[in-house]
């Protein structure tokens, strides 16, 4: 059972046809909160698989509209996994130095390493959403950077890094409720950005500008999910559903290079302990 | 109750006067575990607080020998702390860039913004400790870098970083226990190093460095903890018990920041608001 929707490859997303507001059938609150803990558990349990195989890297690219839940989907389906061998990368605003360089010069510094786990909360795609949104620069200029993009994942895919990337769908009315809701609580009311109302009259333009990356970027190797994210407790599920499905694909890889890795270890131990008695 | 040894601004550290045995009194291991939890729970929420803040920093360093624990502490005192604002920072052998510059610029790089918390994973102190015992650098070079030390750490404390430094005490007959373990375990056999055995036949010479930097460096704002670390479990309470202890003194201050930001913030938004109805 899928519980977020992946994007076949060449496929056109128009994004009104899938729910936000979608649970999968047989699932009730309480029995999902079961289920990501034991998600969880598991994912840790992969985690700590794939840094010691030391062979793959994770990249987990993190988008969606203003609320849609980036920064509680971190909180709560990483919550368990070993900080070490986890990085969080948020991408604002550019820099003076990162607008100097080509749109995809920032993330690739920080892409994972062998064993690695990184998640985006925002990423490059930022370049064809917001960029494209405001015609922040030349039409011509972003319209290549589809391309780029994908050859850019497919350079990181032939390194062994597994990517995956999540479109966290919302409805605009859910947006609207979630915005209101951090005005009226005092330890929410911090995150009150002005920019998040402004944006939200471009809300049509988003989706379309959504609608082509899904489509344009989703490959069989760096494949989009769109993730109904109207319900934070199904959001959560449905995205550690969806990682722990795809990783456990290497668990008997990853098993395989760690006890490489250790007979590879124990030789040279020996050779030193020869050379010692010699 | 500490259940780590701060060692004072100006003492002399003789590591033979620290049992790495100690377990407090009255504790024992089935409590531990669940005084972990409560704490770890605690540790998330002070965590949360700090980066809603936006206010301070906290760098934590850990150093020890070979097998004290350092990955240990970080899986399971770290566990449950959101990844988001949490980064972890291995400091290995110097690339040929990071060894053209001066010992601080690698680690000054990646400390902790506004609101984040940072581990560092070793540190610096190698520079003082692995360079001391083997003389990588020429002795009237090294001698300097206690004063540099606490120089760069006064500076990130005036800053606004928490620097809290715990070295993990362990015995070398704990140690030889740990490496053979090691060896006899083949999900565990990647481990295995030839260069642990040998830096192992400096075991005087380390602890020595590690008494001279203890006492050099320790100060009031940026204090080294001597951790009982033989007993995993122990060692994971006394740092989660010091750190919690430590964070508890900010709590008020911190949710006075969140909340002045959130004024902040609905200020700037009905300002937008009166503007649009101009």
């Amino acid at each position: 059972m899928e519980l977020a929707w992946k994007v076949a490859e060449g496929s056109e997303v128009r994004l009104a046809d899938y729910d936000p507001d979608y649970t999968a059938k047989n699932t009730s609150h309480s029995e999902a909160k079961e289920e990501l803990d034991k998600l969880g558990a598991e994912l840790d349990g992969l985690q700590e698989l794939m840094w010691a195989a030391h062979h793959h890297s994770l990249l987990l690219i993190l988008q969606g509209m203003d609320t849609s839940g980036k920064d509680g989907t971190i909180r709560h389906v990483f919550s368990h996994v070993n900080p070490q061998g986890c990085a969080v990368q948020a991408f604002k605003v550019p820099t003076e130095e990162e607008a100097s360089h080509d749109f995809l010069w920032r993330a690739h510094k920080v892409t994972p390493g062998r064993g690695a786990l990184t998640i985006f909360n925002r990423s490059y795609y930022e370049d064809v959403l917001v960029v494209r949104v405001h015609n922040l620069v030349p039409e011509e200029v972003w319209t290549k950077r589809y391309k780029e993009i994908k050859h850019f994942e497919k350079l990181l895919v032939d390194n062994k890094t597994i990517v995956l990337k999540f479109f966290l769908h919302i409805s605009k009315d859910e947006q609207e409720q979630r915005l209101l809701a951090r005005e009226k609580d005092k330890d929410k009311a911090w995150k009150v950005a002005v920019g998040d109302w402004k944006e939200r009259a471009y809300w049509d333009e988003y989706q379309k500008a959504y609608e082509v990356a899904l489509s344009k970027c989703s490959t069989d190797k760096a494949p989009w999910y769109i993730v109904p994210a109207n319900h934070k407790w199904y959001r959560n599920l449905a995205i550690a559903h969806t990682l722990v499905h795809v990783l456990r694909g290497y668990k008997d890889e990853w098993q395989a290079d760690l006890e490489k890795r250790g007979r590879q270890a124990l030789a040279e131990l020996r050779q030193m302990r020869k050379e010692a008695h010699k």
